[in-house]
C-alpha cells in the first residue's frame, strides 16, 4: 500500500507518515499581522513614537489592554507533556505538535488565537506560578494532555490564581461532549437520562470528569473503577480525588471489577484506555449504550459493541458518533472571554452540553446522536449557551 | 487641525491619536494556520490521530521539534515592563503594545514568528527561572524595555541559563546600529573611527552597550556620563556595571560633568534622556558628529546640533540619520536562528554592523549615513553576516 493511500483498514482511515510529516513541517501555526507595516507612516503608529500613546492610556487604566492588545482573547495552549494523546509523558517538546494542532482548532473553529505554552517543569507548585507570572500574556487558559492526578491539583490552584477561564480540557471538554452524547442517546432510546445505571471504566483526568457531570445531573448509579476495580470508601489505594469521587458515587459500597460492575448496566463508558471483552459487554442491560473512547484502539471494537447495545460511539472519525472535544472546547471558551467571564463554571459547562445536544435534537439517530466535529453550527451555539450561562461567573 | 490630520508640527510628524489607537483595536498580531483545517482528512492529519507520529518522532529524538514545531524559529519577545520606551515603568500590561509591535517587526523585516511574554514579576531570579521554564516553547529570546541595571544581570543570567540566542534589543541592537552610523560618518569625515573622541550621555541600557561596541573597535578615546557625571574610578557612587565601564573607558581617571566630556569632542552620543545645551555643543570639536537618540524627543534639536556638527543623526523618522534598531534585531535573531547558534556573540553583533554599514558604503553623504528602517537590502544582509561569522556560537 502506497504511504499516502487513503484506503482503510479494519475499518480505520490509513493516512501515511509521509503525508503527515510533511504536513506538519515548520509547524502548524504562524504568527499574522493585522495590519501591514509596509510604509514608515505604519511604522511610526505600530511601533515609536504611536504606541507610546497605546502604552501609556493602558498605563492609566488596565481595563483597555483588553481593547487595544491581543492578549484579552488570547488561549494559552498549557502543557507539561506527561500525558501526550494515550501515549504518557513524552516531555514538552513532544507535546508541541499537539499543542500547535490545538492552537489551529482554537482558531478554527473559534476564531480565537491561541500559543502553545509548554513547560520544562512537572512541579504543580512551578506550573501555576509560572501561569501567574505570565497571566498578563494571554486571556484564557487551556490545560492540555497533564498527567492526573496532577492534572485535578494543577487545574485547581490555577482557577484559584488565576482571574481568568482556565479547564482542563482533557477532563471537562470529554466530560461535556459525552454528556452531550448521552443526552442524545437517552433521547433516541426513549429514556430518562437520570434512570441510566452508567458503569465509567478508567479515574484518570476525562474518567473522573465524566463522572461528576453525570452526577451533577442527576444520574444516581454512576459507577467508576481503575484498574484495581470499583472505587469504594472500604479501599485504601486510593489517592484522594478517587477517594472523593468514591464517597459521592458508591455511598453503597458496592465492590468488585469490571465484570460485577457490567452486569445490567445500560452505559458502559471506557475512559481508560483498557480492553473489555466482548462478554463482559454481552452482560450489560439490552438495548444499551457503549462509548469506548480510548483512541486510537477503543476499548471494544465498535462492530463487537453493536453486538449488544443499541447506541456505540467512539472517538474515531471513521465510525458514526464521534465524541470529539472540538465540539465543546472552542465555543466553551469563546463563550467565557465572549462575556468577560472570570470563571467556566459547572453552568457554563451544562449549558455547553446541552447546546451541543441541541444542535442535533430535531435529527437524532442511533448513529447520530452527536453533530460531526465539523457541524458549523456547533460553535456559536456553544459560544452563545456559555456566555448566557457566565452570569455568576465574571 | 484635524486628529488624523498628517500636518508636521515642529518638523515632526503628527499623527492623531484616534489614527493611534484605531490602528491598536483587537491588538496588532494574530494567530494564523499554516495549512487549512476544513476537512475530516486535515483534521486527523494536524490533531489526532496523525498528531501522535509526530509527537512520537520528536520523542524518541529531540532534534525533530526544529523540524516539525514552529518553536525553533519563534522569538519570544520578553519585557517586565519596567522601562516601556522612554515612559518608564508601566508595568506588563502596558508594554503589551510594544511587545506586539516588536513581535510584527519581526515578522515584517525578517519572516520570524514572534510572540509577546510580559511578565508580572520584576524580580530577575524570577524572570530567569520563567524562561528556563518556557524554553521548549521558542527559539530565542529578545528581551525588551526592562530597567537597567537589572538588565544586565537578567540578560547575562538568561544566556547563562538558556542554550539559545538571547538579547536585550535596547542595549545591543542600539550599539549595532550606532556603531553601522558612525562607520558610515567616519567614513563621510574622512576620519578613522579609532581615532574619535567619544562622549556617551548615558549610563543605562543603551550608553553602556553603545560604550562597550565602541571600545571593542578599537576606539580609545570614550567618554561616559551619568547623570551625576563622567564615570571614572574613583567614584562610589556606581553599580557594578558602571564601575566596570569606568575602569575600561577611562583608566586616565577624567573627571567632570558634560561641560568638561563635550569640550574639543569629534562624537556626541546621547543616550539619556537628558538636554544637552547649545552652549555645550558648541565646544565640541569642529566638523563632528552629533547622535541625539532620545525619542521623541533629542537631546539636542538637530537643527541647533547642525550649526555645529557636520553630521546629526536622531531615533526620529522625521529627520535623516534615523538611528532605529529595525536595522538591526530582524537580521540579527534571523542570522542566529538560521545558522543554529546558541548564543549571540560579540563576533556576530560587529558583522551585523558592518552589514548595515555595507549597504550605503558606496552610497553615502551627511544625511545618508545609515539605511532608511524600510530599506528591503538590509535584513538579508545583515542575516548572512550573522550566520556566517556565528561559527563559534553553536
Amino acid at each position: 500500500m502506497p504511504e499516502n493511500s487513503t484506503a482503510t483498514q479494519n475499518g480505520q482511515l490509513v493516512i501515511g507518515d509521509e503525508e503527515i510529516f510533511e504536513a506538519h513541517l515548520g509547524g502548524k501555526i504562524a504568527v499574522d499581522l493585522n495590519r501591514p507595516l509596509d510604509t514608515q507612516r505604519a511604522l511610526s503608529i505600530a511601533y515609536t513614537p504611536g504606541v507610546a500613546q497605546v502604552s501609556r492610556a493602558i498605563a492609566a487604566d488596565q481595563t483597555l489592554a483588553a481593547r487595544y492588545t491581543w492578549a484579552h482573547r488570547l488561549v494559552a495552549v498549557v502543557s507539561d507533556g506527561t500525558a501526550v494523546l494515550g501515549l504518557g509523558d513524552l516531555g514538552p517538546a513532544a507535546s508541541l505538535p499537539v499543542m500547535e494542532g490545538k492552537a489551529a482548532l482554537f482558531k478554527t473553529f473559534a476564531g480565537l488565537d491561541a500559543i502553545p505554552i509548554v513547560l520544562n517543569t512537572k512541579d504543580p507548585d512551578e506550573i501555576v506560578e509560572t501561569l501567574v507570572r505570565l497571566r498578563p500574556s494571554f486571556g484564557a487558559v487551556n490545560l492540555e494532555d497533564i498527567s492526573a492526578p496532577r492534572c485535578f491539583e494543577i487545574e485547581r490552584r490555577a482557577i484559584e490564581a488565576l482571574d481568568c477561564p482556565v479547564m482542563h480540557d482533557d477532563q471537562h471538554g470529554t466530560a461535556i461532549v459525552v454528556l452531550a452524547a448521552l443526552k442524545g442517546a437517552a433521547q433516541v432510546l426513549g429514556r430518562e437520562i437520570a434512570s441510566l445505571r452508567v458503569v465509567v471504566s478508567g479515574a484518570g483526568a476525562a474518567g473522573v470528569a465524566c463522572a461528576d457531570i453525570l452526577l451533577s445531573v442527576g444520574i444516581s448509579g454512576v459507577t467508576v473503577l481503575d484498574s484495581r476495580g470499583i472505587l469504594h470508601t472500604g479501599r485504601t489505594d486510593m489517592n484522594s480525588v478517587k477517594a472523593d469521587l468514591a464517597r459521592r458515587s458508591n455511598p453503597e459500597g458496592r465492590t468488585g471489577g469490571l465484570a460485577e460492575a457490567l452486569v445490567g448496566a445500560d452505559v458502559f463508558l471506557g475512559a481508560s484506555g483498557g480492553v473489555v471483552p466482548e462478554n463482559l459487554i454481552a452482560t450489560m442491560a439490552p438495548g444499551g449504550v457503549v462509548f469506548a473512547l480510548s483512541n486510537p484502539d477503543p476499548e471494544v471494537h465498535p462492530d463487537l459493541a453493536a453486538k449488544y447495545a443499541a447506541i456505540v460511539a467512539t472517538g474515531r472519525s471513521d465510525f458514526p458518533n464521534q465524541i470529539n472535544n472540538v465540539l465543546a472546547f472552542p465555543g466553551i471558551f469563546r463563550g467565557a472571554l465572549d462575556a468577560g467571564a472570570r470563571r467556566i463554571t459547572t453552568a457554563m459547562k451544562l449549558a455547553a452540553a446541552e447546546a451541543i445536544y441541541s444542535v442535533v435534537a430535531d435529527d437524532l439517530a442511533p448513529d447520530r446522536i452527536v453533530p460531526s466535529p465539523l457541524d458549523p453550527r456547533v460553535e456559536p451555539a456553544v459560544a452563545a449557551a456559555v456566555a448566557a450561562a457566565s452570569g455568576s461567573a465574571s
